[in-house]
């Protein structure tokens, strides 16, 4: 079965080509892959090209499928494609191979020196060969006389090294979508062209492109920002910046809930609570080696009298490596593990910031642990089972897998000796299977410090979100000189974990708020329960029922504004209060509450100690 | 009484006339009060003046004050003045009135159109008249003919405002002692010269000073830096620079100790915990008024990318205000209360850094109330009962009192009308009667912007300190144009009030190791108990013992070496655990555990379950 990323690249020709049938003046730019389709990148000059020109552009798509058009490949050399591709008079196609011949093209690895195209030609009655030299023979003069808009047999051609369905009859003209219309600077740059963007959605079957696009329909429904806002639970404030989310008393509820769970979940693990500043001085970063790599993302500061500059710190390692050495432990000690959760700051562009989806403030749920390379299983044996039971919890853990990333087949690109990643790989494959986790082993995708496992889990309209991590890390102790004495009494190396269970707390809070979509489970709830007296003569009892829970630690609110019942159930529902009490004269007198239960509809009548003591279990349980 | 400013000024004169007797080429230079004395600067030129010294200046000090010399005042214009202080060739004097003539002084008010000198003279013959007119008469010309060491008549002259004892016979010459000598630059400017200064200290009695000197040597004793150093509580790391300590795991149980009790003081008094970034745009402090007169102690941050400029946070409150202005608010919403235990920066100079004395990491326990003026007073009376009941616990309320800080007489130097300062003023006093505090009213001492109340504690070596704060503001509220819709539909603007319980919790741990000096009470503590089984056989009961104290949260360790019982006694005691549990066959066979506590000394044999029920019960009432 031809797959999925060909058919995507296969579709952005067919999108290219139906552009230009409709636009003949349209020049062709870019088009990758994205998560569920593709875009390409257009340039319509003086034409406005909107949402409106979609409708026209999907039905010549489908058109076109219906052609059972054929891809072929044309490979040749760098001035040949030149001239094709000025033929066709498509600027910026002709300064890619610019770029490619000058080695300067962005993140370019070693680049072919043939460049390849790929033909759409219907009713195609000659062979490859014919084509290719029927090009070269005329020494492409007469391309131009092709006349691609009426139905002549070549139908579109792009530089693109492949691969591609063999004919548009493999595709299903139903299972893409043209989804939007974008603008994006050519090549990415601020100072280039604005080019129009066409974003698709694409996807094997009409079955998956429907259950995408009502996922969409739903993460819109649960949009994290308009959640976020209409229940207070954080603020983006203009004074103070973008990327720099507040959090408002309920969203700070839902985070501490979230840390306290995370810290009991380690009780009597031997963690311990660290802090550290948010600044470092620069020597800090050239220890470290971030310095080196990591500049352009890191936030720099100036004193204002001492003059003196620093870093903000764009993430706590180098901080705990200073607080692991400055002690003298013994192998007895050993695992040393520390957590902070703690606010790393660093520097993404504003046009990315939005809500809490990417953000310069990361909180992140930050453990490092020190240990010898023969308790790496046993370490990473205990963090996975904190994981398992941490997503179990949140309802998490269906389909769940973990990427086991290790080295790929030339060794020479990672540091530390044979031995240690051996061991060290063989440590997380082990605990892995001991721990029955769902493991990929992937190669290649180790860094060059160390193997580890990433976790992926899906939320409840089965979004996949890389969350948990284990990282083994050979280089830090070793650039910050870190050791230990063992029983020889010698002085020796220890190896760095990191991990994350939650990853950043805000981007988590995200993943959270369209997880739960408005009603949070009740431990995490911000708002538990509100109280409603009937009539302000009820006030009093409303006021004790509200004392009796909150001495409890339940989050109970009231309202005594003197609206009347209909409102103020409508505003408690508003604010999606897990439990809406009514109170009224019976309910005094019998010393019970009128329950409402705004997720399952349930309405009952209990005494008010049995609802305490059952909410309190459900709260205790971390009842989904 | 002469008061002791006066005498500690007098005894000014007196070192700066002992050091030009044993160092006639020295130059004078200033002499402030300090709060247990007084210093001096001097430029002693090439001479290296150094702590050996002192015992002469000292000696010569106490002499002179046996000469009975009399202090006589003596009041010229500015040209005059210059004239003396030529003749006597004191530079920096001399620079000092231009300064008083350019009004270049720093922090300078409006100063007096005369200069006023005093003389030290003995054995004086002639009137106060006299020696003016022999003065002035003289042009000054004669005046290095006066010869102050061999026991003339006048002995010394210092240009001062005074007030000063009217002879040295009034002051105690054993009252005093010079205690180091450090260094400073002229006018506190680096590019100025460097003097050499002496400190002393001074007081009105010899008692005084004695219990003064031994509270100095106690305080030695219990020196932070090295208690932090020796129990691992905080860090301080060149990598990353001075005044950014990182909490080590033993202070931050310290640290979260105090910050989950003075949460827990605040159950149900509805205040809400909130969160916000360590960043924000200048535009935020434009709204405040911080850009415009703090802008020197705060740090300018810089992308890296994005370029964009930031300033790190100088403190909570503006954050604050703008999750306040986020909301729509009703009346029946105040008060507003938020809390946010948070890092803010600020830029001290490298010089002054040291320990947690004073660091640029500063996290603040900020709480923030926005309220309506007639709400003020029973917010203080909550506030206060907290503040009573929290240093009670920490055992510092010991002739502690309150400054109530208000308006001086010139009202207009203040923000807003006169009705809500008179109502603020009222309720902040109000609420001191009511709860009984021993509060001083003090005028001139409130802020532009409302008044306070500031409480002064006393720690375990009777040095008191300002630590809890409790201000109304009437400014920044205006500046952030925040309001709430009131009963009659209309926008009302609230009062913030400002307030800290500990203040910084950097400094709040300074205070408390010395405090506590060494041992912490049980609740605090870092290191409740430890368990040393005398031979590897009782391992396993040790373990159990562990296990069951650290599963109730305690604070438990073991010593599993190989070392002697004795050593491992030695080093339990060390590190200053509360309990040493020691273990062996008789424990063992019993269920039992040998209890060594280590700040009575006392040792007793208890089940198991009954030491840990009783230091559970220690460590929920708090016991000092």
């Amino acid at each position: 079965m031809t797959n999925l990323s060909t058919k995507r690249h296969s579709l952005a020709h067919i999108m290219a080509q139906a552009v230009k049938q409709n636009f003949p003046s349209a020049k062709i730019a870019t088009w990758p892959d994205t998560e569920d389709g593709f875009y390409y990148d257009f340039d319509f000059w003086d034409i406005e090209f909107s949402d409106k020109d979609l409708k026209k552009i999907e039905k010549s798509m489908k058109k076109i499928i219906t052609q059972n058009q054929e891809f072929k490949k044309f490979e040749t050399d760098y001035s040949s494609a030149r001239k094709i591709l000025s033929a066709m008079d498509e600027e910026f196609k002709t300064e890619l191979i610019d770029r490619f011949e000058s080695w300067d093209f962005k993140n370019s690895e070693k680049v072919s020196d043939k460049i390849s195209f790929y033909f759409n030609v219907s009713k195609w009655k000659t062979s490859n060969e014919e084509l290719q030299s029927f090009l070269i023979d005329n020494n492409f003069e007469k391309f131009e006389e092709l006349d691609w808009d009426q139905q002549k047999t070549l139908k579109f051609i792009d530089m693109c090294t492949g691969p591609h369905v063999s004919n548009t009859k493999e595709l299903d003209p139903n299972s893409f979508k043209l989804a939007r219309v974008a603008w994006a600077y050519w090549l990415w740059n601020a100072e280039n062209k604005q080019l129009t963007r066409i974003y698709a959605y694409a996807f094997d079957t009409k079955d998956e492109l429907d259950s995408h696009l009502k996922m969409l329909e739903e993460a819109k429904k649960r949009d994290h920002r308009i959640i976020g806002q209409k229940l207070k639970l954080f603020t983006i404030s203009d004074l103070i910046g973008p990327g720099l989310p507040l959090m408002q008393p309920a969203g700070m509820i839902i985070r501490q809930e979230i840390e306290k769970y995370l810290w009991d979940l380690h009780k009597n693990r031997w963690y311990e609570r660290v802090w550290t500043p948010h600044l470092a001085k620069e020597s800090l970063y050239e220890t470290s080696w971030h310095a080196g790599h990591y500049l352009e993302d890191m936030f720099k500061v100036f004193g204002g009298t001492s003059k003196e500059t620093f870093f903000l710190k764009p993430m706590n390692c180098p901080h705990h490596m200073q607080l692991f050495a400055d002690n003298q432990f013994s192998y007895r000690d050993m695992p040393v593990r520390y957590f902070e959760p703690a606010t790393v700051y660093r520097d993404e562009k504003s046009g990315q910031l939005s809500g809490l989806t990417r953000v310069r403030a990361i909180t992140q749920d930050d453990w490092h642990l020190f240990c010898r390379v023969n308790q790496i299983k046993d370490e990473v044996k205990a963090i996975t089972d904190i994981i398992k039971e941490y997503y179990t919890t949140l309802g998490m853990t269906n389909e769940y897998w973990v990427s086991l990333s290790v080295r790929g087949e030339d060794k020479s690109k990672y540091l530390w000796g044979e031995e240690v990643w051996q061991q060290a790989e063989t440590a997380l494959e082990q605990a892995s299977i001991e721990n029955e986790l769902p493991y990929k082993r992937v190669e290649w995708e180790a860094a060059f410090y160390g193997p580890k496992l990433d976790f992926m889990f899906k939320d409840a309209i089965w979004r996949e979100w890389q969350l948990a991590t284990i990282q083994c890390d050979f280089n830090l102790p070793n650039r910050f000189d870190l050791s230990f004495t063992n029983e020889n009494n010698e002085q020796e190396r220890p190896v760095v974990i990191h991990r994350a269970i939650s990853g950043s707390l805000e981007r988590w809070m995200w993943v959270l708020i369209e997880h739960f979509a408005w009603v949070f489970p009740l431990w995490l709830s911000p708002r538990q329960v509100t109280i409603i007296p009937v009539l302000p003569k009820f006030d009093d009892y409303a006021e004790s029922v509200l004392k009796e829970l909150r001495n409890s630690w339940i989050r109970a609110s009231w309202d005594f504004s003197t609206d009347w019942l209909n409102k103020k159930v409508r505003n408690a529902e508003k604010m999606h209060n897990n439990y809406i009490l009514v109170i009224g004269e019976q309910e005094e007198t019998d010393w019970t509450v009128s329950v409402r239960n705004y997720k399952t509809k349930e309405q009952t009548v209990e005494k008010l100690s049995d609802f305490k003591s059952r909410i309190l279990e459900e709260i205790e349980n971390k009842t989904l």
